[in-house]
């Protein structure tokens, strides 16, 4: 066994999207078990446009990770050492283990046990990590989609976009997707089963949600000039989900918009707030749902996947650039 | 019977609220009863925020009033001749009979067939109107408020917030109130057993809120600046019902206003557009609980009533300027 600890540490507060240089690698002696604990070798390190939020100042939904603390993330990892009777050595976890090679951890850390069954190890930070999991509660509990009804999705092609698309094709859905490029437009296509997707920095959105709507769902991850266009052109009584905000650089100062009051009453539009992490109690009805339409063949999803712990410092900022085909993940051990 | 139809028609498009030369009290004769149809003699005509929406230029839920026509407007008459076998001469019924004498109907205009029952006429259009069902309805169906949780409502002393904040007392919510002036204030403490209330024009809202906050509802008839404040103020799951938007006098072009998506995201807010005429099926069910509230005394309202159409042409705009005190009727005819 390796006899350090390496760990991705936040050293600075970011201003806007996390950069390389807010962090640094250091290497620290292996934690010891106690009582109730164990010891968790990271195998996937999860990259998520969340840690943008966890890194911030200003607290969202968490408070901000410590500045010199291990950068927070999910992880899929190995438990290698165990004083908890109910965590055996072997057993493999998805859950907070951080940016870091072991992390001495406690059950609350755990987001979800992997079961030794047919689905592949990373999918569980991917199909069954809180990306397909957020996709399925959001689109099924806010969204309500059914047959015939038309879903818009932004970042179509992304870690979320891509299962809420598919979901929605799977529930009947006419399916319209906007991404960032012409290789995602391809894979909306090709791979996610959208009937139409388009760039949206080529596209006039309000002319293009004019020509294609009414909408009934709009699976929003970005906020911006995108949902402003898609609020007025929601059918009456549609649901907008409000899953990510990722076109807006910074809070600070609070940027304008268009008022959606208007619209929200005349439309008698549902706008909702979605954190994956209020709806723990319903993962397993969601990973099993999401195994078989995998099984199925009715449902797809892409990783992509970098090795070695230092491509972490600079993996948020390149998925905020789009760089990613597939949900991404940092592999640091053998699986 | 008066062999004449007085009728106030609309003649100019109104630019924001409409103003008493927007309108002209012209006498047609009165018109015959064909297959189907029935004459409604109109005792009080209603005065409603909504008839802003109604006669403006762009369509809001339903299509702008004609120029030249009646002003739309909900009434509550007498059925004066009948050759719809189902409408007998001398039923009360509240409806879409405009603002005129006499109304040449038919069964689609009418929203409730008023029982001779113990409930005054007149509350048959407040109580029992558009306003107190919207209140129930909206508050009950949308806000799902629970004993103990904090309830903010603006126009608080309104045609529909002094029922809100009483439903939601009714309920076992703290009540909070925002209105428009000193007496509104008293009103709100006095009669509609609010546990604060507020003159919002002497109070530095955002700052009131954030000591009196979190919010789990907020029922906003208003929009605007005190909607902004209300969205940053509330608690994880929060309700906000979207019922009026009073506060903004022109939606062209459209104005601006601080972005609500991080707050509805990150607060998990669930944010609703309410339009009452969507929930006629559930009126019977919201005039009994309403009617019954109000024989056991939990429940009180009032009206400020006129008389005589020639008060209808500048009645929407005094009401935008606050000077009602209770939901604002005209008497046209003996009850």
């Amino acid at each position: 066994m390796q006899k350090k600890n390496r760990q991705v540490l936040l050293v600075k507060r970011p201003t806007g999207i996390p950069q390389a240089g807010d962090f640094e690698i250091a290497e620290t002696g292996l934690p010891e078990t106690g009582a109730g604990s164990f010891l968790v070798r990271n195998i996937y390190l999860s990259v998520d446009p969340a840690q943008r939020g966890w890194a911030a100042q200003e607290a969202n939904y968490s408070n901000p990770v410590p500045l010199g603390e291990p950068m927070r993330a999910l992880t899929i990892g190995r438990v290698v050492e165990s004083d908890d009777p109910d965590i055996e050595a072997g057993e493999l976890l998805y859950g907070w283990f951080g940016w870091q090679d072991y992390c001495l951890a406690t059950r609350d850390q755990i987001l979800r046990r992997i079961p030794r069954d047919d689905i592949p190890l990373s999918a569980n930070a991917s199909l069954l990590g809180i990306n397909g999991l957020t996709a399925y509660l959001a689109l099924t509990g806010l969204g309500r989609p059914r047959e015939g009804e038309t879903l818009l999705v932004s970042t179509a092609a992304g870690s979320v976009g891509s299962f809420a698309g598919q979901i929605g094709r799977i529930h009947g859905c006419r399916t319209l997707g906007l991404t960032g490029d012409a290789s995602k437009v391809q894979r909306c296509m090709e791979r996610y089963g959208y009937d139409r997707a388009w760039n949206y920095r080529e596209t006039d959105i309000a002319r293009l949600l004019a020509d294609e709507g009414p909408i009934d769902i709009y699976y929003d991850n970005v906020g911006g000039s995108i949902l402003d266009a898609a609020v007025r052109q929601m059918r009456l009584g549609g649901r907008i989900i409000q899953c990510g905000t990722a076109s807006i650089a910074s809070w600070d100062p609070a940027p304008q918009g268009p008022r959606p009051e208007r619209e929200v009453l005349t439309r008698r539009l549902s706008w909702h707030g979605f954190v994956i992490f209020d709806h723990i109690a319903r993962f397993p009805e969601a990973a099993a749902a999401l195994s078989q339409w995998w099984r199925e063949g009715r449902l797809t999803f892409d990783e992509d996947i970098e090795s070695g712990i230092e491509a972490a410092p600079g993996a948020i900022a390149a998925l905020y650039a789009g760089a990613n085909s597939g949900k991404k993940l940092i592999q640091i051990a053998e699986a």
